[in-house]
């Protein structure tokens, strides 16, 4: 393991965070062609919260936040602190203190593949955890990792400075030099939702809007009612 | 896999569903004699709602949404849509756009044994899910299944036009068959029911009203003081 | 299994009880060294809830509720309910009728390494449940077991009278000998977070606070700024 | 729970189920259309064994095998005893001494959905298991259950005179209205099989023998060398 | 977490020992009321090998392998090394070279709640391992912790000097309090199989030998013919 | 999801990669700093065998091996197919066709992040197989997605040509510009390590060769006989 701490990592900009942000994490997955989901295993701790920032990344032993206290010193305006473990890890690893700490330095949320404790005062603070487990069982800080450096968390890749956004769907992360091109594909798919959420609303199916009834024909799909499919055995 | 989709299967009395919600999971499972419950694995995205309704099935393969979008032609008013995958799946494969869709055709909820997305979206749309897991990854559209015949979800066999129910406590399923069996039971376990609340917020035992100090005796229970549990050596 | 109703085991005094419910698990957890947390698997089914009381201990057979009967009568004012099971089990081993029954003789939760049920009702009577499982599925009543003996939930050992600690963020144990203990150790601890809590609050770091460079540079970690990184192929 | 043993469920001709077992399980769950499996989860406790046989079906409480003992007097030469659980279950169920009796009656095997022991000397015997844990942890005989109705296991129902087939890649059945059928299939795909392994035992590939490339160009799959992947940065 | 090291706790007698290692898990499990068996999470990396010893108990850190450095040295002919952890733990805490150490003190056999490694190596050595997991991924030396102290280790408490037994079943503990009793009951145990198997050898049921045709009738189950069930609709 | 197939990626040494695989996986991950290992999730189907070879990468669809076609015709004499799913997957994605075609061409083993069938066939083969599953059920060939690019897998980055080895301990890799510093690192640890064990086998204990007696100190553990540790309460 490492034992690092990257000081100045490239940063986006503050206005493509913020419209990453309002897309939201279904979009923005989707849009970037379905990769850099964190997945179902990192849930949040509250409920109808999306945030999105730069990620200032951490590597910890696990059960050890000696290098959270690092990373909360790297932390700035509108970055989001990103901790993945060595080994898979259980304890709570991050509560209300450390929370305290980011908060004065501008910092949203935490994404964290380990547990948080103190989630009642999390939540009444307003600061965002997506966590692996919830736990008030407490750390060590004695063994060096790293800060800055690239982690990957729950089979995602996450470099420092690359986007992440996070809402009640989970955790996505966009790499730094696809921040554009993120933005571009999800304009284009949020018009294309719209439409096709206005057609669904008056009754437009999705077998005709997007033509799949060829698709069905040539996989061999059959319709049959259920008088012929009962004399047919297909309902045993 | 069987590719084919059943057009018209029989479906319950509204009046019978309606009955059947109001009982709610635990109760209508009691009263079946404890089968067709799907199990601690499919929870709500949302708490307080309860929904009951003529299940519609579909089988899909893992990741792909092709037959979904069959399945909500074969949806009317009331009906639940029920969505088994060919094997564990955790992509989020129904969001807000199913929803809008379905919503318009009189359908509140879907249970779906694999992912959900959108969830933020789903719950102020007020459409019930209850599902296996949240992700935000989404699906192709490139592999045949089946509609409207019998499926196998959390291990409970669901036929096309059984009644689902779903609340907080879980999903249960009931036959199309023993729909007037299930409600006669219910009638029957709500009155016990009803007694037994009465009775014990006044403080009657289940161990007396059950009349289960006999039982205990031909066990062999046996009633010890602390005193004479610790000489005795059976706290160590 | 001993097949044993231990009936009058001694008990914390009251105050002292309340007092460790004010500290919250996480606090209790951290000022007993780190010990007695039943872990992440058991979940509350509410939030905002703060619990603390005298365990009742019970061992049942999985899928029978028969000791909790049993239990029920061993309940005074203040006491917590705590079921563990004999092997996994995932059924609906509590609901509503228990719950009025303990509401009743004062009981104000249940531990449970298994299921619950009627998770609306149980919220609606603001009686607190922690669980591995929210299942809708029953049990019956067949096989003997034990009440007020030690029991091991989730890795924990909990004798009767042992105060059980629950919140948002899990479940803690303080053995009854050690509460006077205890709660000395949470005042120091509460006085020493208050002061971390306005420190960090006001920008300063925990690697200053805690006095943690000095062992960064004991343990070899090193600061590269971003562009010496790259150079020397650390972020690749 | 249905309480009911049936006495005479039909049977497989025994010709039949001894070409199932030549083909072993890979071969039927594919040739049957991808039906069938019981997944990953029921493992075998011996390598190199492979069987076949008419299920006997016995429905038990979790941790109680009072219906094993039912089901075995219900088993002949050439069954294979299949075993569900009401609930998730872990214990212990089946060991030497059932092994034993079965053995005489002619029965090769036993498919558990909960956990087995005596594994060391059921390996001595010869006798198979497959089934979810190992486990020394014993049942009680105290809750009926049913045998010879249909269960479901690991996601699949399983009726009474269903062919088991079972071997180191885990349990299929065939369902008795199909084993015509499926032998039929088993010959064809054994035949396109053997001409497969020779082909690529030649080193003829997928891609060519399946006619794969078109569909690769349809699906827009591009080759690119590693000098030019590096310059698009695709290797990032 | 307690920092202490025991240096002298009684242990059972030799003949004792060999005496519980003759009858296996199951067995010892079985006749000592079905308790302190660790379940099925802990399995062995070889077949064949039954072990059985006094407990050396040790604590860990998650990752952090210093406390089994110190158990080594409390380590006698006969031990068995049990090694917990303050928290789920998968890395590989103990390989070849622990193996040597121990081997040489004449210890059979480690018990660990946790990853083991260099796997081939201590099956050629013949030391045997059970534990939750295989890894490769070594450890840190940072964190104190406690030897022979209880611990409590997939459930259950063990304290040194309790005896281990450990087979292709998994690992059960007898309190050394218990050790006479034990073998008592397992003698009786093994009387009683012996005469069951060759019964069940000979074709006796386990219905008649057990006495369960009452207790069938008094629970309600009904024997019926395959066409009285297929004409009843129960076997739909 | 990207669609593109890399037709050159570079690859390491066949004396490097032979060094490599003599080390073994324990030693290799060690040596690096206790880095690149797949944890406990991937386990070999065979015991006893030792692979090492350059990755040739495939991102697969789950259920869909439509990309292992593609990816056999890149690889060559001594690499090893490394296969990733875009979700997880439990199917059968593997069996024995591919190993006889991949066999032709020289390649030892694939190491797979889903399921494996055909698994005594593969042993008799003598082609080794790491997975997360084994399972018969089968796959679909209908969804791009891309051939040697970086993959992630049970969370470690594997780039085309890096080094893999895999034996009974899991799998490490070594990315392709660190293998001659991990043999390098491999050598130290080595001598290292037949130093210890050689010392360990005539007695020394870790706490000396490693002066860990200090840090004990340092770490506040302290020694006890075992009747005062009694006598203070510590074994309660």
């Amino acid at each position: 393991m490492k034992t690092l701490v990257v000081t100045d990592p490239p940063r986006p900009g503050s206005a493509e965070v913020a419209r990453l942000r309002e897309f939201g994490v279904a979009t923005v997955h989707e849009a970037m062609g379905r990769v850099g989901s964190l997945g179902p295993a990192l849930r949040p701790i509250q409920t109808g919260l999306r945030v999105a920032g730069a990620a200032v990344t951490a590597l910890c032993w696990p059960g050890d936040n000696l290098m959270i206290h690092v990373a909360v010193e790297q932390c700035g305006p509108g970055d989001i602190l990103v901790v993945a473990t060595a080994a898979p890890a259980t304890h709570g690893m991050f509560g209300e203190l450390f929370a305290t700490a980011l908060a004065h330095r501008g910092v949203p949320a935490v994404i964290l593949d380990a547990g948080v404790r103190d989630t009642a005062e999390l939540r009444e603070l307003g600061f965002g955890a997506w966590s692996r487990h919830v736990s008030a069982e407490g750390t060590v800080k004695a063994t060096a990792g790293h800060v800055n450096l690239p982690v990957v968390i729950a089979g995602q890749r996450i470099a420092p400075g690359d986007v992440v956004v996070a809402d009640d769907d989970g955790v996505v992360v966009v790499p730094l030099a696809r921040v554009a091109q993120a933005i571009e594909a999800c304009e284009a798919r949020l018009a294309k939702e719209a439409a096709a959420r206005e057609a669904f609303g008056r009754g437009e199916l999705g077998l005709d809007r997007y033509g799949l009834r060829p698709l069905l024909d040539s996989l061999g799909v059959e319709y049959k009612s259920y008088a012929a499919a009962l004399a047919d055995g297909d309902l045993a």
